[in-house]
């Protein structure tokens, strides 16, 4: 097989099909998706086969059993496919939106108006339901979409597809709108960062190896997501009751997302009263503590922190532990360790409240919350692609407006300029 | 001279100084912008002498009297470069304004602050006076910048660069905000647009070979502007006193410019009225007209235009001009041959103005109004650092809004998950 021509038709096909699909109206678009819900539900049992295909070779070729769960359809799972589409058509269209519409002394009235992106092209690992999600937050913002999930679940991909291409042609929109690559050969990925004239932006969704070489080789814009390295800063004037709360639900709420905190840093000032209240309630919850050299002189017992763990995602029940002078030196800290997801500061005082929301460089800072509200459903977005730690385009959780661009127009009345 | 290690060097202390110009007020970079002008004011003539020693290598290495001209500090052009300080100091500052606001379910509170992007890379041509434009602008939107002029305009830069490090000096802020390349080395640029780790964009400004160049080589995010093709639609229910009005200033009020008609296209069921008409006053004015069979059908004395006209960025008194079957011929032929730059109808009808405007996949869109509008003080952006024809980031005209990005902000009294 040409995967080059292979590719090249894949995206001449969804170039065609962008045009149509951001020509269409926002109840087109919406009833595609409930066409495609209605879809996944009659061919719950073709699904469910096709999966099986997909887990009796995974099993065969050796995937872990967390692979294999990732990978796996239940019931539960379709379900949840099937309620997301229906919510996505919900949501309000953020297509066509015009803002900032005002006259200029010329005469003429110049405003913004919020457009599809055009073609995106998904890079994704084992789960198959990320297919409809992100093949649905495409569509419903007016882009067309190339899919390309792993080759573990390619049965499973191919299966979703077939009730995309059928809620696309219930209402008559192209079926290549939506295009799941069929091939598992590598170099599909190669072609798809490298086609600028097809594909607009590429979202890679996976883990940290896969985005950087994706980031490193792609000749299109990537939204990328790296990695989540959150801390919680206890400033000397938390309300310790506050602190308490927001620290451990950061940290012990889920231990594998990205916006869980990997570093408490702790005022000195109150290290001696704050350290043994904290490492009671995360010894209870099994969690493993890492202290730099003054944590230690509180806290004992616990492993010396070394100089990877300021820099390291646990996504386990580890935590490093820092005490640092003051807001400066927790600034300082979060300026060079953080990877620029989500910080909070605990504190009752203003302006240290007001200097860590502008100081701290991240896409989300936050003020005695916790770092785990870092998501699009809790931020309003209604549906989230991923998590933007990048600062041009989009930052942070990346929701429907992330997948548009925004043109100039203008009304005259015949005006020239002068 | 080892150009990897000093442009890592500029990359670092870029870093480092973004930091604190971020941190600054709107006040203290305001003084920065008036205390620059006041030094143009005083420098004047080191600047003409500096100015003196390019004109001077440049005549002698046989550079042609565009880009002779092009590089040559004239009195008034010391003026305008003083005046443009000012100007962006009286603009509003976009940094750290917050909008969308809301409180959620949850009882989070959630918005978005606007904030620099961190450090700007400037590649641009002979224009010594780029060197103030742009770095008052990444200044003023809380960026630090780094600035590689030509090497024609060395001197000329390194002297309005004085300037801009006594203008920071004079405020407290670090001279390293605005870093002038002191090398010729053209390895110097290959550095630049390869620091993820030190620069976060990329503004090229020059010739579509810089900017193609930069854009297949950068590691870092380009905000470009390959070429301006511009149309104008004139539509069968178009007003025939307008469109002659329009097209004629969309071509003729500037030649050389990005927003400037390139083809016009003329609706078949007018084209036996209005193309005598348009030929009458673009002949008057001197401008070549190439046209399609069509066309010449009705214009017979006219250069047959070839595929490569409609291709083509003329800019200069030559337009090519193709009769077109209505809206939807329009349409197919500006999303082909386009350069989603800025394109125009000329109609009185509202449903063909409004499809115009949704379905020209262009920048700016425009309806009875000249191409010329597009424009960042047109618009009301105050200044502009350039014209996107990207879709990511930044589309159209791009002012200081484009230099930044935003950040979520949280606000709670001790909320967690549940």
């Amino acid at each position: 097989m040409d995967v080059a021509a292979y590719m090249a038709e894949l995206g001449q096909q969804a170039r065609a099909a962008a045009r149509e699909v951001a020509r269409s109206t926002t109840a087109v678009r919406n009833q595609a998706l409930l066409a495609t819900a209605d879809a996944l539900d009659k061919a719950r049992q073709e699904l469910v086969l096709a999966n099986q295909k997909d887990l009796a070779s995974g099993r065969a070729s050796g995937l872990d059993d967390a692979m294999l769960d990732r990978l796996e359809l239940t019931g539960a799972r379709i379900d949840t496919m099937i309620e997301g589409l229906r919510q996505v058509a919900a949501l309000p269209d953020p297509v066509g939106v015009i803002t900032d519409m005002t006259y200029r002394p010329s005469g003429i009235q110049v405003g913004k108006m919020r457009v599809p992106l055009g073609v995106i092209g998904i890079i994704y690992e084992s789960r198959p339901n990320v297919t409809v999600e992100a093949a649905s937050l495409c569509l419903k913002s007016g882009n067309a979409t190339i899919l390309r999930g792993g080759s573990e679940a390619i049965h499973s991909n191919q299966a979703i597809a077939a009730c995309l291409a059928s809620g696309l042609a219930s209402v008559g929109l192209p079926e290549s709108a939506v295009q799941v690559v069929t091939t598992t050969d590598r170099a599909a990925v190669g072609e798809l960062i490298t086609m600028p004239q097809y594909v607009d932006v590429i979202v890679p969704r996976g883990g940290k190896g896969l985005i950087e070489r994706i980031s490193r080789d792609a000749r299109v814009p990537v939204i990328k997501h790296l990695d989540g390295i959150c801390h919680v800063y206890i400033d000397s004037h938390a309300d310790p009751e506050k602190a308490l709360r927001v620290a451990v639900n950061s940290k012990t709420h889920r231990y594998g997302t990205c916006n869980t905190m990997e570093t408490l840093l702790v005022d000195q000032e109150i290290a001696d009263d704050m350290l043994p209240l904290l490492a009671a309630e995360f010894t209870a919850k099994g969690v493993e503590l890492r202290g730099c050299e003054r944590t230690r002189t509180v806290l004992n017992d616990i492993v010396q922190a070394t100089e990877d763990d300021w820099h390291a995602e646990y996504l386990a029940p580890v935590l490093a532990v820092r005490v640092v002078d003051g807001l400066d030196g927790a600034i300082d800290h979060i300026n060079h360790y953080s990877s620029q997801h989500t910080d909070s500061i605990i504190t009752e005082n203003y302006t240290r409240a007001r200097r860590f929301l502008t100081e701290v460089d991240s896409s989300s800072v936050m003020v005695n919350a916790s770092t785990r509200f870092a998501d699009g459903f809790e931020y309003g977005l209604g549906a989230e692609i991923g998590i933007s730690t990048d600062k041009i385009h989009a930052r942070g959780p990346v929701g429907l407006e992330g997948l548009t661009s925004q043109k100039y127009v203008v009304f005259g009345d015949g005006h020239v300029r002068a």
